[in-house]
C-alpha cells in the first residue's frame, strides 16, 4: 500500500536482528481489514493513535499513511534464516505466527507496519519467540487460516456464552463462519446465522449454523424465536457497517449480550434506551490472546474445524489487487489467500 | 401529565383490590426520568412498545399518553386500607415498595401508569407482598429515598467492579450520587467523580469521592491517571445526554468496562473502533431488584448511607410545576421531594 493504493514493486529484502527469522511466505490470507485499511486508514490511524497503537490491549507502532506498507498478517510461511539468540525455529521449519514483530523500538503489527513487511510479500520476519511450527503435516494453505479462525476462537471466549445458551451470528464472512466454528465446538445450540448471500449461508451451515437465514427474508431473531426463543441469547454483530450495532441492540431479547466483532470504522449511531431498558451488555473484542491462537492452530490441524471450503481462490502477488476487487462480492468469495511463490 | 404537560387536579380515589393496599403519600422524590417523560414520552413510550413494556426483564403494561398519568416513583407510604388477601401490611405501617403495582391485567409501572397513580399524588394502591415497612423509625423523608439509591447499588452490582478496582463516574445527579455511595461502600478506591455543578462536586464528595473534578478544569480520565492509573477501571455513565457514550469510549482504557446508567433518549453517535481496538465492555443498566430494594433500605435506615445532604428542596402538590423547573439548574438542587399532605 503506497499512499493509499495498492502497488507491485520490489522493496528491500529485510533482515532478521537477534530473536528473529527470517522466512519465506507460503500463502496469506486477504482479510476485511486489508480492505477497510485501503479505503479507510486514516481513521484506522487516527484510532490507533488515540488509543496508544492498543491491539489487544497491547501498545504497537502505528504505522504512517505516508509511507510503504505491505500488508498482510493471515499467513503461514518457512523459515529460511535465523537471527542470533534462536532457540525455538530450525531453517525449514513452517510456521504460523501471531502477526507482530518485536524489536528494541517496540511491537510491530505485521500487514499494518513501516518497518516489517507483512504476508503479501515474499519474505517476512518474525519474532522467533512468537513462531508455532504447523503440526501433523498441515498444509500451509489451511495453516493460514489461523490467524482468522482464531479471531472468531476468541470472541467466544470473550462473551458470556456457556452450553445451554444460544447464539445469533450477524454476517457470514470469515470472522463471521470463524465464530460459528468457535460456537459449534464449544457445543452451543442452536446456532443461528443471517446473511446476504447464498454462498456465505451455505459456508455458515458447513461450518456448523443449525439455522441459517437471509435476513430479507426472515430476520434472525425471529428464527431464534422460532427454533428456540428461551434460552440466554448471545448476539455475535459480525458485519461491521453502520447501524448494525443499533439493529443487534433493537432486535435482543431483555438481559442478552452483544458482541461486536465486526470492524465498523465509520460512526454510528445507536438509541442508548433501547440497550438500557433491556439491561444489555455489549463487548467489543479485537484479536486473541496467544493460548487462543495455538487452540486454533492445533483445531485446523486435528480436523475439529475443517477450513478447506473457506478458500475460494488463490492469486500470485500479481493477482491481489484484483482480490481485493473480488472480495467485494460476497457472493463468490469468502477467502482469498496470496501465494506469493 | 396530561397531553405532556403537568397539571394539578383531582382524579378519582383508587381502591385496593385482592393482595393490595391503599396508602397515603407521605413523600416522593422527583426523579430526572420524571423530567425526561414530560419532554419525551413519546420516544420512552415507544421504546417501551418495542420492548413489550420490558423494565430490568419484567415486561410492564405501557402508558398511554394521551390518559393522564400520576407521575412519582420514588416514594415513602403510610398504609389507610387493606384490601382483600392481604398479609404483609398493617393500616398505620408506614412502608416503601418496588414500584409497580400488580393486578391480573398485568405489571403496572407506578408513575408510568395510566390505572395507577403515582406518589406525586395524595393517594396511591400498592401490591401488600411488594411492600417493605421502613425500620428504625427512620423519616419517611429519608426512606423515600430508597428507589433512587437503589438504582446505583443496582448499578454497580450488574458491573464487573469488585474491591481493588477504580472507579469514574461521570455525572453527579443524583443517579451519579447513588453510585458513589455504592461504590464507597463496597470499598472501591479511588472514586474519581466529575460533574460541572460546585455544589454537587460537594455532594460527590459527601458521598464518598476520594477525588471530585470539574471537567472543564481537568478531565476525570486525567485525575484517575494522577491519582491511580493502574487498577482495572469501570466507568459510570451518568449523565444521560447524547455523546456521553462515546466520550466515556474514548476516555476509557483498555479493556475496562462502561456502565451505562445514565437514561439518554435520544439517538446518538458512536465510534465502534474505539471499542474495538481497546476491547471495551459496556454494560447498559436499569433498576434494580427487590433484594438491592431491600438492602438499600437497610443501608439508608441504618446510617451507612447519609442521605440527607441529597434532599435540597420540599414542596407541596401544588409546588410540582415549579419544581421540575428548578431542577434543571443542577447547581441549586440534587433531590427535590413532594409532600401531597
Amino acid at each position: 500500500m503506497r499512499h493509499g493504493a495498492l502497488v507491485i514493486d520490489d522493496v528491500a529484502e529485510p533482515t532478521p536482528g537477534a530473536g528473529q527469522v527470517l522466512v519465506r511466505t507460503l500463502a496469506c490470507g486477504i482479510c476485511g481489514s486489508d480492505l477497510h485499511t485501503l479505503r479507510h486508514g486514516d481513521e484506522m490511524v487516527e484510532m490507533a493513535e488515540e488509543s496508544g497503537g492498543s491491539m489487544a490491549g497491547m501498545s504497537t507502532v502505528v504505522m504512517q499513511l505516508d509511507r510503504d506498507v505491505v500488508m498482510g498478517h493471515e499467513f503461514c510461511a518457512e523459515v529460511l534464516e535465523l537471527g542470533a539468540n534462536v532457540g525455538n525455529c530450525a531453517v525449514g521449519d513452517i510456521v504460523v505466527s501471531l502477526p507482530v514483530t518485536l524489536d528494541p523500538a517496540g511491537v510491530h503489527p505485521l500487514g499494518y507496519s513501516n518497518e516489517y513487511p507483512g504476508g503479501f510479500g515474499e519474505r517476512m520476519v518474525l519474532s522467533d519467540f512468537l513462531t508455532i511450527k504447523v503440526p501433523n503435516g498441515l498444509a500451509p494453505r489451511l495453516a493460514a487460516l489461523t490467524e482468522p479462525m482464531a479471531v472468531g476462537h476468541h470472541a467466544v471466549e470473550r462473551s458470556i456464552i456457556a452450553p445451554g445458551d444460544a447464539a445469533i451470528v450477524l454476517g457470514c464472512g470469515p470472522v463471521g463462519l470463524a465464530v460459528i466454528a468457535a460456537l459449534a465446538l464449544k457445543g452451543i445450540e442452536p446456532i443461528v446465522a443471517a446473511d446476504f448471500s447464498a454462498t456465505r449461508r451455505a459456508l455458515a451451515t458447513r461450518m456448523g449454523a443449525h439455522e441459517v437465514v437471509d435476513p430479507r427474508e426472515e430476520p434472525a431473531i425471529d428464527a431464534w424465536r422460532r427454533t428456540d426463543g428461551r434460552q440466554q441469547l448471545v448476539i455475535f454483530e459480525a458485519v461491521g457497517v453502520p447501524g448494525m450495532i443499533d439493529e443487534a441492540m433493537k432486535a435482543a431479547p431483555p438481559q442478552s449480550q452483544i458482541v461486536v466483532v465486526g470492524v465498523c470504522m465509520q460512526s454510528d449511531t445507536i438509541r442508548p434506551m433501547r440497550g438500557v431498558t433491556k439491561e444489555l451488555s455489549m463487548q467489543f473484542v479485537f484479536g486473541y490472546d496467544p493460548t487462543e491462537f495455538k487452540e486454533t492452530l492445533d483445531r485446523i490441524a486435528d480436523g475439529r474445524i475443517d477450513v478447506t471450503p473457506l478458500i475460494t481462490g488463490t492469486v500470485p502477488i500479481a493477482g491481489v489487487p484484483q482480490a481485493f476487487t473480488d472480495l467485494a462480492d460476497p457472493d463468490q468469495h469468502a477467502k482469498i489467500l496470496v501465494e506469493p511463490a
